[in-house]
């Protein structure tokens, strides 16, 4: 698989590409399965479902990796919390985490067991996907993935994690290690299951400044990381904390891919990054809504990379008014540059 | 004046301290007169509650200077656009720019005359503000205006500005030109009426990649810093572009303090910029909810800084919950290092 070549940083034809939420909303095939699934937590949690859209952009696009169609919030659902998708709101977890009672209610040893829809959609996935096209699965990390338990949804200001970060950390570290334990585990069965290669998405990374982010993100995203290629040396491990690029200098640990998002100049991860892991990025997503715009990012990135230890990807998840046909565009012009 | 001594570099008895949107919600005084005031924009357009909104942490914590309460929107509110504060939801305007006729109607020649509230709040505050405390004017970046006038409010995708930057840069292009010429003038007729110092605020900054930061948001800041210094070479600039740790490289102009956000480490700031121009920040907002992370954020910043070439303030605005014996006990903090 070119792919799982790239990712080990062996020579490839071409830079292979993918799309973050390259199954989802600006595919018409997406919104038509979406609608028969009833709500999003139908859709993620029906293996014939997910599988099903998670093959749709190879199909449509040509990409040469699929990613798993789910959503990183599964984890704490299956850990005991009661989770809604609000329409215009997003994801809501109606009890957050508020207490020591709280935590230890959290289903920390079995969680993983609850997850059999996620194991199912990847064995269908992996019988359908063709044979040299890598499928990729996934996780939240700890931090993003506390952030959503702890705030009970989306924030701007991440006030009520960030005052328990700086008043109370033991409980904050505390849950995070539930949380760290739990994907171990997981991300062990969605590889026994058949995914190729693993990603870990921290979103919300961003929200950290410096020394909080070492200490409270990507001290469980290394234990992770270290977990799993310990026992699965073959399995490529991508990390992608999102909005970090001050912070670059710091980052080491036991992967093989670090993921670049459209704010962290690609010449920067080059400089900071490139010599020890294989990048993966970082076009700025509403390029795609002009071809020009297009290609004149991906002119940029691959003068700076020279299709060289670099995997092409957005540095962000495509938007759902971005046209297909731009989306199509772009991974030709990408596998044009050979 | 301590702070501007500070921000032209010369030695003073401490490093001068303020916090950003001091004048706000934390303060009981504050709310008290909010709520006087009837609604947000009424505050904005009285100049007797404006100032002494201002002057209220001066007394209260005794910073080092008093920043002008007001909003970045009155520009664009002034140029001729309906703007609304909507409860829970933020500033919206109704009817955003999306032709060319929106942009023809826009008032540029006396839009800077319709913020006689603002220059008269000026001349109060500076009136009844002890003579050893600056006053700082400011206003919100052409690019963080621009992005509100088109978006027509808060966003998280930015897709409408950025879709337009893409497709038809003319057109932003443009529009930025028009606020920057509104922002010289607004900028000029603040200094006349009082303020010692002014701050641009690019709250939106970190929605651009680095090319087109330099391209739609960095150019105009310059564009207004050189005509600012040019024609009061004693006011000192300070800019503040939030989120932009990965472009510190390419930073100048003509401006004299950069404002470092929380997410940019102070040792990076210092690294890059600090040889060049005076730095102001960084500390994280969120430690204000402790006193021990209080000190240790101080510590570390005074550590790294060494009350040289240095203004202290946090690295975003002051939160609402945060209690007011925790910002003056940081406030004092910083004063006892000398």
């Amino acid at each position: 698989m070119i792919f799982i070549d790239a990712c080990f940083g062996k020579e490839t034809p071409y830079a292979p590409v993918w799309l973050m939420r390259q199954a989802g909303r600006y595919l018409p095939q997406y919104l038509e399965v979406r609608q028969n699934a009833g709500s999003f937590l139908s859709l993620c949690k029906s293996p014939e479902l997910a599988a099903e859209v998670t093959l749709q952009p190879v199909d449509i696009l040509g990409v040469d990796a699929a990613i798993l169609f789910s959503d990183i919030l599964v984890v704490p659902l299956e850990m005991g919390m009661e989770l809604k998708f609000v329409a215009g709101e997003g994801p809501v977890f109606p009890k957050p985490i508020t207490s020591q009672s709280d935590l230890d209610a959290l289903n920390v040893k079995s969680a993983h067991k609850n997850l059999e829809y996620v194991y199912e959609a990847i064995k269908i996935i992996r019988q359908k996907l063709p044979s040299d096209k890598a499928l990729i699965g996934f996780c939240g990390a700890p931090w993003t993935l506390a952030t959503y338990m702890i705030e009970g949804g989306g924030t701007k200001t991440y006030s009520k994690v960030k005052k328990l970060l700086y008043t109370n950390p033991q409980f904050l570290h505390a849950l995070l290690q539930k949380v760290t334990e739990v994907l171990k585990l997981y991300m062990e069965e969605q590889i026994k299951s058949g995914v190729n290669a693993v990603q870990i998405f921290d979103s919300w990374a961003s929200a950290l400044e410096e020394s909080a982010f070492f200490e409270f993100s990507w001290r469980y995203i290394k234990e992770l990381c270290a977990y799993l290629k310990a026992k699965y040396p073959h399995i490529p491990v991508i990390v992608f904390p999102k909005g970090i690029s001050g912070y670059l200098d710091k980052i080491e640990g036991d992967f093989d891919v670090f993921g670049v998002d459209w704010s962290t100049p690609i010449e920067l991860a080059k400089e900071k990054l490139g010599g020890r892991y294989i990048l993966q990025g970082n076009m700025e997503p509403t390029r795609l809504y002009d071809k020009t715009a297009t290609k004149e990012g991906v002119e940029h990135i691959v003068s700076v990379m020279q299709n060289r230890r670099h995997i092409f990807n957005l540095g962000h998840g495509i938007l759902p008014d971005i046209p297909v046909e731009n989306a199509k565009y772009f991974i030709d012009l990408v596998h044009s540059y050979k």
